[in-house]
């Protein structure tokens, strides 16, 4: 046979979750999408479609949910080494298990005064918002012996009206650029992040508050950087978290420049300058798109170029 | 000529645009997504293509523009109210304006704390996040005479994860379903509510306050309800929104039943009853969809039953 | 009370159905998304949440899928007048149904030539390919003694590279945009017909033949027109439906106008005018959005003005 | 600095190019978008924000609409090996260019017969529908010695309604799958492909011509497979694709499986056979996710097992 198969897995992706937990009338939730992903001894079913080491798709959408019962959802990183452990601990052909989450946030209804009709408000305390903003992810991968975890999170918008510059660039044939000294920068922040927890030895992070302390320092980095380039600003963020998280030794982003033109009014006879505050056309495409990894001086470079959602 | 032209109306959709106010250091931010849609004497355009009646869409465009820097955006109802009042008065051919317009939520970037390395953090008034969560939602409509308002919100997701069941229903041939005495009832809820303003001579509300209000009254009337049909949910929160604010006369809503299944776990040995904290798999696709107004006794009805966003 | 209930439905939305037809080796293949919108006396369940006279959306849902059985799907409009009928004749509280049908068209897999190494080409009769473009809409409702059939279609996607002009049109303050006299019309269609059949005395329209030709019709009239607006090529294009389907008395279309703005080169020293062949750039937002009815003289005009899809 | 940077690039995403190439009255369309990636010696902007060796992304932009002016378009190969030139042999801090393209086809609308009311059907040669179906898309790489040139497709929706098997596969505690000896089978088929041209010495394949007959194969393939597992088909397609073009050494597929369930019928007295032709429920998520490479015996494995689109 002229042909050989290369990398192959397989799973079912997209299992829609959603764990509640009831301390009394206090319950909280946890809402996932969840992709599982194996790897193994899988010859036979391409060439053949025999599917005797196939543990089907179906299966592991069933784990999930049991799991989920079974073990609870303390975090997407906890309950995704849960799934993996098991995925290659229990099948002989798997040899390694990649699973992606998806979380989307929720937070509690504020209640109505005291004076509501209905009940008191401190007795409503099931009643949820989806909060928007960006969704947490995760991606686990273990092949038996060690841990990659990466976090990440997609869809946090961020802009500074000020403090952004844009000049001293190369110039061209094709060049038409004007230099800006006070333009918006915009962004929808991408970023995945490894922790350099890979073994059941070490005593894993706290992935809770790892994750909201990271998306801190990253907010706090893009609010606090006076910048000359999206790069630099990009630079900034990902230097932050690896300089105030110890376990965090990589993270790559991917960040649109979501241009935003000050409009030309001349023609109506009024000016639009940005010190005043101006008015501004939010373009959709195309977009400047900046990609880069920072790293942990000495730390390896692993996580991919690309990375698709599920 | 047997066929004869009927309803018609033109514009420029989807005007993305961005106004920054400069108040020293502190930097507001108002985001919109503006349409403008006009009609009138339009006959010869349709029948023989003479633009001569027609003001271009490119000139509404730059109209939305040049507004936003001539008389600001306080509101998306203030703005549109400008806008629409414009093309009618100025245009002879214009009978009549309709300006939709969505608007995206911005919240300010807590900054670092007083130990930054880089400025204070209480100088950073130029740095917003895109709060996600609902897009709030604006139709303006004005003949020359009189004033329509229809303000709203989409993408407004809500979950109970008790309080909420479902019985004594009709059972025909095809009913299979089983009752339940405690589900989660969750949806995303979009609502068009209509102001009793509709003449200059009044004083209109204050657009800002009203709506923030109103959303408030939906999410209170969402959570306090206990819900034996989510048609009972939706009148509940109409009717506290119309009981609570003068201004408003009529509330619609579209609210698709989120479906959220309690996933059977028997095969593998686990319960999953929701008094413990269940596991339920979020579906997608059918949701069953309530729609429904709810009027002011002796309102008049004038929300249409289905609204494009655009 | 002073609050009361308005237009109200209710019913289970997207359905998607799929029905498989053997004719010995040969299939056929029907592909749909159906939903389902019921209203009659339903005051109790929004005012109490008495469901007693609530058919559940489950079992709108379960009625779809046991339709496609029993009576086969030989096109939208034909099962969705099935499936009004049904909850009207069947359901005491159900004074009017509203069907809506999204269908998405598939055409076979051209097979190999006679050569090839697995079977013979005529052979293979149950391999398909989903069409992609434009998706082919239906809205059946029926109140127990007439119907309205509403027929379309959305995302026809067109474009003429030349016959098109726009100039001679009214400037005003805001008025900056430049006469054209070769440029791109492009246009996604959405259109929605009304068809004269109401009653069941009266023969109906052969659906399938009358969609394809209607189609066709649009099609044609949109290449054949040499346009100085989108209005003019829009109304050419109902009036040569309506001219030529005698079953069909009024049609709405809502036509994005496509921008596609012919990029300066100058800078460049390059030459782009439209009679050498342009390179144009394509836009997303903002876009003219044109939308009217055509209607049969004397007919009346009853398609709203916003429809949304489901 | 204990961080430092990695992998990065950066140019302009989503250059919406549309070319009309004019021969005579016979027009032709070229439909394109197309994403600009650079990398090199870019320390400089991100650690300081200096940007004297960056091109801006707006050149990125001019450059493509130019080109596409002075170089035509072809194909999106030659396009992107155009554009991936210029940037690194024209720029001396560029190390490498990527340059990725998404096409979207049309077809010309057949136009209506001899009797038209309007213009002869043969003098109207430039009208055009969107094609729909799938996407093709292009990843051209160049570091200033070797190309990589990467074609592939996504969105190809195709649908077997017989000859599709699933059993024999594994049991486990959370397994409840029933076998099933007669099932649709459908996928939404991407797939990316590696030529063996990477050399400007090499004779070039026959870019149009190779695109049209891999998407054939592929098809083929796909209906001419008697199925036992998605990955068996799978891996028939790929091998039918390296077996017949000899310009292609790897081809990559992510496969999701478009879940079609039979419906039980039986609560309803109704039989459900396939044999009989069925009705089925077309699933959204979670689905089952099949990904394999598969390789010309001996070359190289180099396509990554994620790619985004962009």
């Amino acid at each position: 046979m002229p042909t050989i198969l290369g990398q192959n897995q397989y799973g079912k992706a997209e299992n829609r979750v959603v764990k509640i937990t009831r301390n009394g009338a206090t319950h909280h939730i946890r809402d996932l999408n969840v992709s599982v992903a194996l790897s193994g001894d899988m010859d036979d079913v391409h060439y053949s479609g025999s599917n005797s080491h196939v543990l089907p798709t179906d299966t592991t959408k069933n784990t999930v949910y049991a799991f989920a019962k079974e073990h609870g959802i303390e975090s997407p990183e906890q309950f995704g080494i849960a799934l993996a452990r098991h995925f290659v601990t229990s099948q002989e052909p798997i040899g390694r298990a990649r699973i992606r989450i998806e979380e989307y946030a929720w937070e509690r209804i504020a209640t109505s005064d005291a004076n509501s009709r209905f009940i008191g408000a401190d007795e409503v305390r099931h009643s949820f918002v989806r909060k928007g903003q960006e969704t947490r992810t995760a991606q686990i991968t273990y092949d038996g012996e060690s841990w990659e975890i990466l976090t990440g999170l997609t869809g946090l918008t961020v802009l500074n009206s000020t403090n952004s510059e844009f000049w001293g660039y190369v110039k061209d044939r094709y060049t038409t650029l004007q230099e800006d000294y006070d333009r918006i920068l915009a962004t929808d922040v991408t970023a995945v992040w490894r922790h350099n927890w890979t073994d059941d030895a070490q005593r894993p992070p706290h992935w809770e508050k790892s994750y909201a302390q990271t998306k801190q320092h990253m907010l706090h980095a893009f609010a606090e950087t006076y910048s000359l380039s999206l790069q630099q600003t990009l630079y900034q963020m990902g230097s932050r978290v690896i300089n105030s998280r110890a376990e965090i030794d990589e993270i790559r982003f991917s960040m649109p420049n979501k241009h935003h033109f000050r409009v030309d009014l001349e023609p109506f006879g009024l000016k639009n300058d940005a010190a005043d505050g101006a008015v501004y056309y939010a373009a959709d495409r195309p977009y400047g798109l900046i990609e880069a990894t920072v790293l942990r001086d000495g730390a390896e470079q692993r996580i991919p170029v690309d990375m698709t959602n599920l």
